[in-house]
């Protein structure tokens, strides 16, 4: 039995919380003038009253949330949100069809950055500050995701890797977590008003500053700027840009830890090492490669290496520059990136650095082992022992991943896309990253796919977005039969 | 301390049995007068001499065969049978230059079939049977390995599912190994006369018979005919070719079995039951697909799609018609073949469905297990339950392989070929296939490639053939450190 009224309560909340999110939007119809405060009080009511009707009708009714109703409130959360959230393009105009604006806001809460949209420059602000509020909102629903409901799920295995999660004691949610979970929103809170700050004392607009600073921390890449990036001249805003996608992929956690002074346990992490180091050196040897190529003076190649690197690596998926235009290997590297994702318990999306450094340290040790068949040798991650349960969670992770990512080029190959374009368009939908290469490069969008592909593609990033589990599992038909 | 006598001592003995397995190649020479017998007698002496001079300067050394030794053997003889088997091409001025000859040995040993020839039908008789007879030595000697080597190296975890294998029981090689590995070169051997009668019988020259017996049943694909099996008209040709290809991909003692008449030995086999219909479904799918899009009639379309489909998925690499001619979506599909791989315990290279089968099978499990994660619900393949090491160990090997794939691609495409190429030469390189996609496709050659290209993607095919590990163990630090 699955306690249906329970997430009917708690689906009830997510629909208010999302109206009231809805109201910086109407703050900025209103003092912009933009003309789209009707669509903004039409939309927010949409969420209001049926998430009120939802959150009073069951709020007598105490249930427990188990696993089954975790799988199901993850998903429905995200599905819900999707819904409810394209509301405002639909009825302002901006977006006039339903699978533009599924796209649109699937994009948004999975912090993707994908645009249908050809000209954002024209979207009225309210529309337009609610299109970058969706990832920030995205972004914070996945700090509650991964500190307070994979962990009980077990998904992937991140559960062993966010420093500080408690972990299921029992089936049901530890009380802990609302702590953990307090202390992350504080530091996303806060970089969010900080860099805004940081954005607008540089020269960006308050309007730019408020959006660039919720998407970035969001790892999002939405932009109210049809360049993206490219549209800010002054260099200090894009290094700046760089920290903060910098920050927003690392472990919450370990800023909270790096803002008490305690640096020795930032740098005792195994997996921000490895985020970090390879960063350092993929901007620095692709800097060298790229300014062999082009003439653009060593102060802007560096800057737009690092910038696209870091953009790409974290999923943000901003652009100050085309890394398609460069070289045939340069486009297959820049590609790779879509592949990694940065931090666990960050709000960037993909494998992340914990899945890959387990991969590969266990690949090494495998070689060891295979010499010497009959010592125990152990993988560590963090100094401590990883369980081989675990570590098989982690490699089917990586795996079904990739069986995803081909399956899904095969379906928009089938879909009469070719071949480099469905890659790209893949791998950057399930990775939540935002551009892409092919057809989808970091000068394109992705208003010429058919509506069939913009829904397949906005399923992959929910995919991605949840951890792959979350949603596979669903489809599951050992989920659906009782126990 | 690594036994190198031992070592040098069986170097030298295959050394002699390359140059004895010259002989047939001479014999055509003089029975076409194809003027290459001086080429050949050059090329028999300098595998002989050599051989027989390491084989008895060590011929009393008694040291016994551990693993360390059994890896540099496995490697060892892939590269000496790779410089020696190119010295009939180089002598008789076939391939004039070291990294073509390099890359045509070596895709023969490896029982790859892709080819530098621009044209196949100008070769000397003698020698083109020595390019046939190169990848049917090939085969032999993956048998050798599947049966007696790699079960003691435990490699990919492919130990437990070749049916029969005896296993470790020690460090040492187990005295049954032997006989399994006669029963399994009867079958190859047997089934090679048998395929060569029937070729013959039904149309083929006998030199074009005996030439593609052998290629067929190493899971090869090279041909004497610059149009591959396009050449033959006759069907029937080629729905022999389909059927023995289907052989040639099946674990040899499942043949074995069913040749004694014990069918449910055969059937009772998940691997074999798994490659069966999965080429059963790929087939008739396909078969509609391209029927829909192509007027060659119900018969023409059904050979070609289940020529195609076995070709790639047993890795033989024969062609008889464009692959890539039919749509994107298809060309993805047919491009996804390089990744399969027939069976354990056949000739064919690549993956292989054991791996698949392990890993899906896991993964269907693994949704199973994050809904009731205090069950303990183990894998089980051919019924007998699988362990997490050897799960770990499947696991792994895919995505090393997967791994490898992608930095394959990035250096192909540094080298200067577009992505589509660089995806396609290294996928069948890696899975020893042949035909690809891009300008690899199942028309072209790969002769145009750079000479650091073709030696690149000949390191490809062996590790490929080797099973990964085989190879890579040796740029350990482990492996050479002495304990």
């Amino acid at each position: 039995m699955i306690h249906f009224k329970a997430i009917f309560k708690i689906m009830g909340g997510l629909l208010i919380l999302l109206g009231l999110l809805m109201m910086p939007s109407l703050a900025f119809s209103y003092y912009f003038s933009s003309g789209d405060h009707f669509s903004l009080w039409v939309s927010l009511s949409v969420c209001l009253v049926p998430g009120v009707f939802l959150f009073f009708s069951f709020a007598g009714q105490e249930q427990n949330i188990r696993k089954r109703e975790g799988y199901l409130i993850v998903a429905l959360s995200w599905v819900f949100m999707s819904i409810f959230g394209m509301v405002p393009y639909l009825v302002s105009g901006v977006i006039e069809n339903i699978p533009d604006a599924i796209f649109e806001t699937v994009s948004g809460f999975t912090t993707t950055g994908a645009t249908i949209l050809d000209d954002i420059e024209v979207v009225p602000e309210g529309v337009l500050l609610w299109r970058s509020m969706s990832q920030w909102i995205g972004g914070l629903g996945i700090i509650v995701l991964t500190v307070a409901i994979f962990p009980l799920l077990g998904i992937g295995g991140i559960e062993l890797f966010v420093a500080e999660a408690p972990g299921p004691t029992s089936d049901k949610l530890h009380p802990r977590i609302s702590e953990t979970a307090k202390r992350l929103w504080l530091v996303y809170i806060g970089l969010t008003g900080i860099l805004m700050l940081l954005y607008y004392l540089e020269g960006m607009s308050f309007f730019d500053a408020f959006n660039h600073g919720l998407t970035t921390m969001a790892t999002g890449g939405f932009s109210t700027r049809n360049e993206s990036f490219a549209f800010f001249t002054n260099p200090i805003i894009h290094y700046t840009a760089i920290i903060f996608m910098f920050l927003a992929g690392t472990n919450f956690t370990l800023i909270y830890y790096g803002l008490k002074g305690k640096f020795n346990k930032v740098w005792s992490s195994d997996e921000f090492r490895a985020y970090l180091l390879t960063i350092l050196f993929l901007t620095i040897s692709l800097f060298i490669a790229i300014y062999t190529i082009t003439d653009e003076g060593i102060e802007k190649t560096f800057r737009d290496t690092a910038f696209q690197v870091i953009s790409l690596i974290t999923t943000t998926g901003y652009v100050t520059a085309d890394y398609t235009s460069y070289s045939n290997g340069l486009t297959i590297v820049f590609f790779m990136f879509l592949f990694f994702g940065a931090s666990a318990g960050s709000t960037s999306g993909g494998i992340k650095f914990i899945r890959h450094l387990t991969f590969v340290n266990n690949i090494r040790l495998e070689f060891k082992r295979i010499i010497h068949p009959r010592a125990i040798i152990p993988l560590k991650i963090n100094n401590e022992r990883v369980t081989g349960k675990v570590i098989i969670h982690i490699i089917n992770f990586l795996l079904l991943y990739l069986m995803i990512f081909v399956i899904g080029s095969v379906v928009m190959s089938i879909l009469g896309y070719d071949m480099i374009t469905s890659f790209g368009a893949v791998a950057t939908s399930l990775g939540n990253v935002g551009p892409a290469i092919g057809l989808v490069g970091p000068m394109d969008n992705f208003a010429f796919f058919s509506p069939l592909a913009k829904l397949f593609l906005s399923f992959l990033m929910l995919l991605g977005r949840l951890e792959l589990f979350t949603i596979i599992v669903l489809f599951s038909p050992y989920f659906w039969r009782a126990n």
